[in-house]
């Protein structure tokens, strides 16, 4: 694993790639300056001059070079990479497109070839490059990761850049992205294998198109996941999304099925989508196992608790009824008219005060709580969000946030997040992670 | 309807409230005066002076009234109805709560006695107001809706309240918002019949929890669906929400299989929460009809097109290949190494030129054209929704966007916006609208 330790952690890249303005190189130098990577950074061109501060060097003989990034054409990678591998360089990532994706098989061979000569590890070509957001390696184009605790693995760059781009939007955060392409060296199964033992990696999330060597896949799938969940995205599920697949990955797509019980038997939770994704990992990271199906919905609006509940029984969770005893309690420390079911509706008097005194009494008869916050303009969301982070670290049970929404509550979410509580847009789609995540617990 | 109208479009609004800071009659009347209601805003209550620059009166002998708008506790509601009705005021919005909600039925039915005695119509009570963005009528606490042309009309004023604030967020906009609460006359047929035929409306968007009476609403809306699309959200499909429902609304659910046969047969849109409304509503509005199954993906991006295409074919629409004639066609304008194959992948070639010229050849084989673009470095987003809302005008086929995602294509969405393409956060919910129209054509 030593080498792959270098893709993540080198001392010093170097960018073999075109510096002009808005080329590849000149992106990714752009991104390794203005991200504040740790260690050196070596453009390389025939161009000479500087960069962002730094200067381009016209030849390498004279760097020590812990890992390259290439963005040259594809004819000119072979000889570069004989030269860079008799130097010991045992890191590089090929950006370059125009191999097996377009039908080069042969010139993929080529490298991969020289690459085991050399014993280099490889990642792409035709991908979109590596992020380690611990050390602010922004090793690509697209944009830069904010630091989080999802490590997430791509086969197709595009995807991967658009997932870097809503991820931003979402503010969430990314411990590692890697876009992998052609894998013809690093694939998939050495990525998880990687990242399982990555302190800064609590999910691991990855998009697929087709696996080539689906044995190893999952049972390295099934080893990984008594560490840390695996979320997966498997495209190409209906014919004609297969048909596009082998087109643009030249990979094999598969029986969709066949991917549909492999996963469930490796422990893998399989999502649909990007936005299932992120919810997914949000959920995942603060509460990898939800223990038992009775979930307690407190809210101050009536009309969210009841679709949040609607989906939750639609998706086999029990929003069931509270203990008398547990009634008799609520009774006593709630206003009259407030409702002693659940949902649990404090109505206008939904404060910190009610909120919080609520989820300490019902945490014993359920296994997970939804809080449901609309807010009103008598009420500091803020203050309510606090007061929940308090509340969960005594209760010890998991508990999720729909605080409904845009800018009246965006402190708001902010302040959850620190206490690691995930908050989501609709409290349906808190439901699917909920039931997602218990299906996974048992 | 004349009464109805009167809502609307009055020209003169009283507030009978508390003017007290961040009380109900305050948050109102800076809303109103805020927002620039374009007729006389009166403020009425004992406590005399001024409100955001407009008089407070004491008494509202001399004024004359169009609507009122009611927030003073209960008790004191029935003797102002019978003196503002004596005085020929026909229309009142009752905000303030504590009727048949919290039991008190005879209370409620009082109330609609003396409206019916003077043909005063009333809604409410405990509802959240009503607006009106054409005349910038803002007669609710809740943030100010930006001007649109979807009327959206609610049983629960949390979850009015929840959906303006999302609807900011997502710079989407209203013709009308109407929160009717306990409807102890005004009622969801009343509003759906006046917005028929209101100009401002395209679509009108609703939020249930019960019907009072089912068959009157069944035989309205069949007859609105001819001019314009329902949309509907009915809460209350599992037992625990049927639970919550009546506790909070005090309306008897039902059973939800009734609902949905009911609305099939009305040809209402039924969807299952807010964000899914937004969606639909956002293509309806566009796109009233999709004639046909047979979708063409566009896109500079393989796998969101893959996934889109994926969600297309599960929900029974067709990602169908192009005729050998349109593949010949295809192979003289692009470049090479392009997929000729449905979904049309441009890679790198994403241009304004090749996505418009692709939409424009293919668009007489497909009945709808999602364009799925992921920025790059080298490309504008915005002068490609340009173009593309260029050739809207000419092809006279459905184009929805999925333009992916965050700061990047901010300004891109504006664009697609001012032609009328909608855009969706990934292809596949876009797929789940197409299906939806589709469907609700035949």
């Amino acid at each position: 694993m030593k080498s792959m330790e270098i893709f993540f952690n080198p001392h010093s890249v170097a960018i073999f790639a075109s510096m002009k303005e808005g080329k590849t190189g000149y992106e990714i130098v752009k991104n390794m300056v203005e991200g504040g990577f740790k260690g050196k950074i070596y453009p390389v061109s025939q161009s000479g001059g500087q960069i962002f501060g730094v200067n381009i060097n016209k030849d390498f003989k004279n760097l020590e070079i812990d890992l390259v990034i290439i963005a040259i054409p594809g004819q000119f990678i072979p000889p570069l990479l004989e030269d860079l591998g008799s130097r010991g360089v045992r890191s590089a990532v090929i950006i370059s497109a125009g191999f097996s994706e377009v039908g080069k098989i042969e010139e993929e061979k080529e490298i991969k070839k020289i690459a085991k000569k050399h014993q280099m590890r490889i990642i792409g070509p035709n991908c979109a490059g590596i992020m380690n957001t611990d050390c602010n390696l922004f090793a690509s184009i697209e944009v830069r990761a904010l630091p989080g605790e999802t490590a997430f693995i791509t086969q197709s760059g595009a995807l991967g850049g658009a997932v870097l781009m809503m991820a931003e939007e979402l503010g969430f955060g990314f411990s590692k992205f890697v876009s992998y392409g052609n894998r013809c060296d690093v694939d998939e199964v050495d990525l998880i294998k990687y990242l399982e033992d990555d302190p800064q990696t609590k999910v691991i999330a990855l998009y697929i198109e087709g696996l080539e060597e689906g044995r190893r896949f999952l049972a390295q799938a099934k080893k990984t996941v008594l560490k840390k969940p695996i979320v997966a995205i498997k495209a190409g599920k209906s014919k004609a999304g297969m048909r596009a697949t082998s087109s643009h990955t030249g990979s094999l797509a598969g029986e969709d099925k066949i991917y549909d019980a492999a996963f469930k038997q490796a422990g893998i939770l399989r999502v649909e989508g990007v936005e299932e994704m992120f919810d997914l990992c949000r959920g995942l990271i603060y509460y990898p196992k939800i223990k038992g199906n009775k979930i307690g919905v407190v809210t101050n609006s009536g009309g969210p608790a009841v679709l949040a509940t609607d989906k939750l029984e639609e998706l086999g969770l029990m929003v069931s009824e509270p203990s008398e005893s547990l009634k008799n309690v609520l009774k006593e420390i709630l206003p009259p008219h407030v409702s002693l079911g659940n949902p649990f509706d404090l109505l206008a008097y939904g404060s910190a005060e009610t909120f919080t005194s609520t989820c300490k009494v019902i945490a014993p008869e359920y296994d997970a709580i939804i809080t449901i916050f609309v807010p009103t303009a008598s009420m500091d969301s803020t203050v309510i969000a606090r007061a929940l982070g308090k509340v969960k670290e005594k209760i010890k049970k998991p508990i999720f946030a729909s605080f409904m929404a845009g800018r009246l509550v965006k402190e708001a979410i902010r302040e959850l997040k620190k206490y690691g509580i995930p908050n989501y847009e609709t409290g349906e789609r808190c439901a699917k992670v909920i039931q997602k995540i218990y299906k996974n617990s048992r």
